[in-house]
């Protein structure tokens, strides 16, 4: 049994995704919606709850995931900015982790696995100790739906350290910190035809802890997470679903151009999370 | 007429590639191949001249298009970096720009136009002014290949100018340089689905001067640009071909990893480049 507490949630997208969570889960899912917005639910869909203003409808929303009345939280039609600024309140002791993180769970048809991405959506040029804590809540995430000693790629443009390319040291670097590490293989530089085709690893016949079977891409700023988001979905026929993690709850971003698809696999990405927190 | 010199031309792959030439456009297309191996070609697929060290092949395929003699440069089974060491030499007076860049010319199937990429090859970490000519040698390839007042997007993770974020800052800047550009509309920051896709644009309700149909798509760093040219590769079904330009000839770089499609791909983007050339 899942609560899922939803920020500005009685928007006709939202109505759609709770819809298709029915169709999938039953009564295994249950919504609270907080707007300020007319409830525009007439079949039960979910449990509304009115405010007056959005800072009433942000603080009790995120209040609902902070006693536990709700295990996932929901960003419905506000602002990304205005709930996490919220989340991060002192109040709420729902920081676990020093950083909050991006992770998107991606489903590409040329695949026969899902594999992680992170950070495409947060941190925007994370140094070394950020970066190191992205990688242990993707890792933390990637145990949390059933990867076994997940193979993370520290992705760059080429497979070795060039001292004038900037994000082949840093994945150096980080390769190091990770050595000993007991529930993951960390490893880069490595570029992404290497981490995700075995036939270019065939072709370039390249030895490495990581050859095409990636289960972890982590990006060395925001840009190039965002354009490998980005083509994954226009050009890969992906499904993409992406939450905020370091917090005790996972957090589903959705934006109102997502697809519906989309969404779901997001809901269900926090869903899997939100299982092993229990 | 146009004659290419293949530096280290005496490889399989390579043969490969000139038979699918001379398929394409028979003896409109002549080659040279500059080489220490043995020749393979018994056909008379093309001119073949041997030397003893890599040394002498490498400086006499140079001096080949420096002569006029050849007006493609190719490289074949030699590094990149040996080649372009020889091509930067002043004697030789190849250097046209002040900065050679990357250029991809990419055939998505998912897009009813051929794009441009760079620079997803060569410049690492580029400034303002090195951006700059990044951009005026791609309007220039556009206008070679045809492209009239080409839509150049300057990529970023979001349509917004973000003081947090570097690229987004840079895009801005250079967007302002080129407010008077007569012959390209040159426009940043902005996402890579907001230049190529019109769903997106229509689902953002976004307004600019690109609105899902750019030509040419800058990068703001070699790590964005790779994952780009790879994940279009991988998963979008593309054929791309890349070149070297800046120089007074084009540089068709392939690798021995690429299919013959996208080596013929590559030769194909530097004979219509060599043609504005005549």
């Amino acid at each position: 049994m899942h609560t899922v507490a939803v920020a500005g949630g009685s928007r006709s997208e939202i109505k759609e995704l709770v819809q298709l969570s029915v169709e999938d889960w039953g009564d295994q899912v249950k919504f609270i919606v907080f707007d300020t917005e007319d409830n525009i639910d007439s079949n039960d869909l979910w449990e509304y709850r009115g405010y007056s203003s959005e800072e009433d409808m942000v603080r009790e929303a995120v209040r609902s995931v902070a006693t536990g009345e709700s295990n996932i939280l929901l960003k419905g039609g506000i602002k990304t900015h205005t709930l996490l600024k919220e989340v991060l309140k002192k109040e709420y002791k729902l920081k676990k982790q020093d950083l909050l993180s991006h992770i998107a769970l991606v489903n590409l048809q040329a695949l026969d696995r899902h594999i992680l991405l992170t950070d495409a959506g947060m941190n925007i040029t994370p140094d070394d100790d950020q970066l190191e804590q992205i990688i242990n809540n993707a890792i933390q995430v990637g145990q949390s739906i059933g990867l076994i000693k997940p193979k993370v790629a520290l992705i760059s443009s080429a497979e070795n350290v060039n001292p004038k390319m900037p994000s082949s040291l840093t994945a150096d670097r980080l390769t190091k910190r990770f050595t000993d590490h007991k529930e993951a293989t960390v490893y880069g530089p490595i570029s992404l035809d290497l981490s995700l085709s075995e036939a270019a690893v065939a072709s370039k016949r390249f030895n490495g802890p990581i050859a095409g079977d990636a289960d972890i891409l982590v990006v060395p700023n925001i840009d190039v997470g965002n354009v490998l988001y980005k083509t994954f979905l226009l050009f890969g026929d992906a499904t993409i679903g992406g939450t905020i993690v370091g917090t005790k709850v996972p957090i589903v971003l959705t934006s109102r151009s997502d697809k519906v698809i989309s969404k779901l696999y997001a809901l269900r990405f926090a869903l899997m999370q939100a299982d092993s927190n229990q």
